[in-house]
């Protein structure tokens, strides 16, 4: 097999080990010269195979390429675009054919979730329906632990440790304010759909009393009602309440919480967040004083605290997807096996694209406690040993010292423009 | 010099690395056990005094206590409440006495900010105006930053390390997404009266370019049409903005910009926040998709990333002010005096706790930029040394282990009740 160049982007929602993904990539396809000749990453995903907007990530040095390895973010730029099918429009499919062609590009490797994973399938068609020759891999990636067949996503345990260890510390400071300030706390997490992310708070209550005391699950439709009494419960019983919730939570009609707080001063809805409506639910109801916390970016970015399990399958994945396309295989992703919970044992799986994309992996009823409110064991075995081991990153002036790529353009051989 | 007991309490909104000063202050009491009897925390500060609520701290294992320098929040307890003079209310004072003699405690440290520092202030008293033998040490504390004299607070340098770390790695998030999706990232910290935590922000940007962009302190007057104009230009060069808002910025009236947005469906004010405020106002100018977060009590109670130096302050400030008791001095403070900027070095000093009580220190006008959205140079000096070095805390599955104290009540010897 003669020696091609190989495509890699990053797409979708970026997450705290995506960039130890392609950091697995470039280190392994840099150990197969012979094969693969240079690694070519997307500028902002497909976007950059699109405009002929290529990095040459062989002007990188070994160091700046394993420092991707301790680095949040996508250090290529991702994007949030999908390719529309082959029939509704062909001349997408025929300018990527174009600018593989004039890049002699013979390896895909796209890494994101269930969308992304779309957008590689698609291109895999490149071959099949279209003759050109290419191997597709896709590689998971999503902090929303929701993409099907794979045990868990890479991405998801480091943002799983954040909630956890944030929740736990804040528990500890409302418990120490309680008796005369603050007695109820709310977190809101990220997971629109799926609750995986609010699940894993659930992991900093080891033991009775402990936080979180009421978990907001998307899955569980809320009721006003049984929420505010077992508030009123908590605090009766433990002095104060802390309350993780999910942006996805729900009534019953399916309407977001967080829609059905406030208006701005300009009359349109409110600026978005679920835990300020829930704390004000509680203020009067109960009167209690409330802090909430929304982490946003903070979680899916936090690198400082990446779960080490995360970074080590981050890593694998990238690695394997490598692996993969030097075996001939194309149209597939790489995925994580569990072969044993204790002691916790995992390995490398492979599935077809078509499996993955455009699913969604809910959270199974019998993970979420009979009443709603919190994770059954099997949920906490399932989840504990996806947060295990931390993998700090070097700090420089008591800061991360993240790596920034020089990011060097390919020079373009087309003369032609693209238009988005 | 007989032997007597001593108090010790926490007071206002806890910290880090409060239990830090804990330990110190435990640890080098027992270390003087011919000096001093046992250490009795009061239960939710001063209240734990007024009520007779005192915890046995010579229950607890060397183990146990020396786990507090690694465990965030007021291990005893903290309160918001302040004495009122002994002429407007001589009865609380007569209950303390009462209660200090019932326990033989001749050694009073009060553990807080400014507030609370007028507790320890007006407890010396006892002995001057009333005759009751106490010697009465105050201890700095305060995320804020904002004591006169010391250098700066244990506490800040922790919650300041915590919203670099944060800011630096959500913008890394955001530049990755920007192309396509995010292009505005609103950050909001605490620091309602001083910028100080808002100012540590800045630290995260060592280069041109580098985030955060923008920063609104409380000091100075915040004007839409400049700072819409400002963040425009940011996303045309960079592509992105990154704002870190003080909750304390206001307008020119006075008037705090969190008080300015929504209002939820009930009709009252808006649940707080400024971010979302910020946020929305710049969607409404320029269209940006945008992203915000608002950390709270998370940046506070983030031992897990606290600062090492900020750890051995906290530790030295309860070691010395035991050493303070056992020179007798009274109605004092250790403070933090900085000998040098390059290398980094300190010393521990003393003041009146007069100097101290109810005083505010604001931003010197010098530390921030002449446009009022950034830190100046002799401000990165002023902080840099304060988040320097990392002190982690164990873990155990994945999660830092914090200790919780038995907390062991001090039999009552008293049988009056006292109504706070």
């Amino acid at each position: 097999m003669e020696k091609r160049n190989a495509f890699y982007a990053q797409s979708g929602g970026v997450t705290a080990v995506i960039n130890a993904t392609a950091c697995g990539v470039i280190e392994t396809a840099r150990k197969h010269k012979g094969r693969i000749g240079k690694v070519y990453a997307g500028r902002n995903g497909i976007l950059g195979a699109l405009t002929e907007d290529l990095i040459d990530t062989s002007r990188e040095s070994a160091r700046a390429i394993a420092a991707l390895r301790h680095t949040p973010s996508g250090a290529f730029g991702s994007c949030r675009y999908k390719l529309k099918s082959i029939e509704e429009n062909r001349a997408q499919y025929e300018r990527l054919m174009e600018v593989f062609r004039a890049h002699d590009i013979g390896y895909f490797f796209y890494n994101g979730g269930g969308d992304s994973q779309d957008t590689s399938q698609k291109v895999s068609q490149l071959s099949r329906k279209m003759g050109y020759p290419i191997l597709c891999i896709g590689i998971p990636k999503t902090v929303d632990n929701d993409l099907p067949v794979t045990d868990n996503c890479p991405g998801f345990g480091s943002v799983a440790k954040y909630v956890a260890v944030s929740i736990r510390e804040a528990a500890f400071d409302v418990k120490s304010m309680a008796e005369t300030s603050t007695k109820v706390f709310v977190m809101e997490v990220m997971g629109r759909h799926a609750g995986w992310i609010a699940a894993a708070s659930g992991l900093a209550r080891e033991g009775e009393g402990d936080a979180p005391h009421i978990i907001l699950f998307p899955e569980i439709a809320f009721e006003r009602k049984r929420f505010l009494s077992r508030v009123k419960k908590c605090v009766d019983q433990y002095g104060y309440c802390v309350v993780c919730v999910s942006e996805g939570a729900r009534f019953k009609s399916g309407k977001f919480l967080a829609d059905a707080g406030s208006t701005d001063a300009f009359g349109h809805k409110q600026l978005g967040g679920v835990a300020p409506v829930v704390a004000d639910m509680i203020k009067q109801a109960h009167g209690y004083k409330y802090h909430w916390a929304v982490a946003d970016y903070l979680q899916r970015a936090a690198r400082h605290i990446a779960s080490k399990t995360d970074v080590e399958q981050a890593y694998a994945m990238g690695k394997a997807a490598v692996q993969f396309a030097l075996q001939g295989k194309t149209a597939v992703l790489p995925v994580i096996v569990r072969t044993s919970n204790k002691p916790y044992r995992w390995k490398i799986g492979s599935t077809s694209l078509a499996r993955v994309a455009n699913r969604e992996k809910m959270m199974p009823r019998n993970f979420i406690t009979k009443d709603g409110f919190g994770i059954t064991q099997r949920c906490r075995t399932y989840l504990a040993p996806l947060i295990r081991g931390e993998a700090y990153p070097p700090y420089r002036n008591g800061l991360p010292d993240y790596v920034r790529l020089r990011n060097v353009p390919v020079p373009k051989k087309l003369d032609t423009e693209f238009q988005i």
